[in-house]
């Protein structure tokens, strides 16, 4: 959550005169984002009438040659009708810019907020939505491999090292011993596959009242399961923040609210057990990565692993009974 | 620049709806502030047509019986024609309200960015706005001690301790010993008074082009020497970041800004070379009474006092140079 780059009232005004959007009228640091800093910006709009966007700037761990998938992607589900906000392209077509060395998106802004203690209806919007960007983009001619897969996490395991991760907490390292080996035996290969969001938590969610406005953050996705999606979306929205507590409530709204949309066939109901747990691991993987890698005092929040070590806990007791009624 | 408390959208809607400017549709935590928090709060408005507010959750520094003094002032000048914003008062006539034991406010939203490199047009206009706030405040019956006047600067540097101001640098330890007690000894008893906002940066003005379209962050106003935030505004406008360059076209312009709304008398026209010498050593306290009390990895940017002891060396060679064409 922070502003990493200052960029002068002149650097702004000379940017967004590279496109047809107006003048600048104002422009503010927002925090949001951990890789990028973020300015939600107004302007006079191209018909005086005023226009608002969001300006990204890539600071950090964001390869460019990732960008143009990215930035296509959201172009792609826009023109679908899908809540997600279209990038702006310059007057020469350009989706982004390099500003100082760095590269700088303009992107739609789009109104809602993102919900702490979502209702079951908008769990259920919520999975609707996911169904629908998945199937929209069933016609999207990009791919990108997802570099956090379970020989990934084991990488990032392995780059902790096992005593600086019981040095979190033993529980933590019991937990990755007694559940990574099965993951990487297990994982399936033949899921239907993809374009998916890969980081749909309530963060990346905006909403009015009980309607989804917005998806946003789309710089995890890639090409994997569209089931493991579900399992991302699941782990994220169906527990609370600690991961304590299993909300069954919630969990049945955004499978009805999926399936609404989308079908699961058998052998991705079969694997949604197996699926949610690896989509915890995957969390608890770079949350035990960063925390031992960020110093405590820094610009960024640590995140504690020991939440989705709580999650997997819950997968591992529940089995398919966490996804009832799809199961 | 942090957003220091997490308010859910349940949290935020609740709030907004003890005002009468309609549905919350929008929140965006902005990187704004050093002593609070703020929010780029977007809402369906009054009538339907949209509308925005920063919402300030003050958390550190401001004593809340202060508060009253700063958000009545700022109705008393955006009521007299000023740029500043207005602060929306809840359904219950309230300036501020307790949330989570912390007192929040929601204040007009203005247009206009920040500029880093003013022209001497946009100079001229800070100028006259510093006049046009100063006038306007004539008949505010508030009052609040500047409790950042020249004791205050010796008891900042008491507490630093002089080995701990030596150990950032030995220029700066002189530059203190050689100018702070003439500062003390010669500073203006008589001159006149009235509330000044003491800190207009160029972070606390909003520009369109070359008006002024609002002055912000009065969190640092008081009742002092009006002449003395006219020394404050050339200190923070008239030089390069760091205090190496002196800017005589736009300290001229600044100058004559202020002089086209309001005159300055013979007695305060003599004592701004003094006046902006204890501007700079203003700075040079609290700049190193927070660098010693910051941690390096904190949240907060530190800023180096060095840029300040620039600016007094530059105003002990120029005296009333510095000043011309007021002077």
């Amino acid at each position: 959550m922070a502003v990493y780059t200052h960029l002068s009232a002149e650097t702004l005004e000379e940017l967004i005169a590279e496109y047809d959007v107006g003048k600048l009228v104002s422009a503010k640091g927002i925090a949001e984002g951990i890789s990028n800093s973020n300015w939600l910006i107004e302007t006079t709009g191209k018909d005086g009438e005023g226009a608002r966007f969001i300006l990204t700037m890539y600071e950090y761990r964001i390869d460019i040659e990732q960008l143009p998938f990215f930035l296509n992607l959201l172009d792609h589900l826009a023109a679908r009708g899908c809540p997600v906000p279209a990038t702006i392209h310059d007057r020469q077509g350009n989706a982004y810019r390099d500003l100082d060395g760095k590269a700088v998106a303009l992107i739609e802004f789009l109104q809602g907020v993102s919900i702490g203690h979502p209702t079951a209806e908008q769990a259920f919007e919520v999975g609707a939505a996911l169904a629908q960007i998945q199937l929209a983009a069933d016609d999207f001619t990009m791919t990108r491999t997802n570099d956090l897969r379970p020989p990934d996490w084991r990488d990032l395991f392995d780059k902790c090292g096992m005593e600086a991760i019981a040095g979190i907490s033993e529980k933590l390292a019991d937990s990755i011993g007694a559940h990574l080996p099965a993951l990487l035996q297990r994982w399936p290969e033949d899921l239907p596959i993809g374009t998916i969001h890969a980081d749909l938590f309530p963060d990346n969610v905006l909403v009015l009242g009980n309607t989804v406005s917005g998806l946003i953050d789309f710089y995890f996705a890639c090409t994997d399961f569209l089931a493991y999606d579900l399992a991302v979306a699941h782990t994220a929205w169906c527990f609370s923040a600690d991961g304590s507590e299993f909300r069954p409530d919630i969990s049945a709204a955004l499978l009805k609210g999926y399936a609404s949309k989308r079908t699961l066939n058998d052998e991705e109901r079969a694997a949604l057990p197996l699926l949610a747990k690896g989509a915890a691991m995957r969390f608890i993987a770079t949350r035990s990565y960063d925390w031992i890698n960020t110093p405590a005092e820094a610009l960024v929040m640590r995140k504690n692993p020991m939440d989705y070590v709580r999650r997997l806990r819950h997968y591992d007791a529940l089995g398919a009974q966490a996804f009832a009624p799809l199961t």
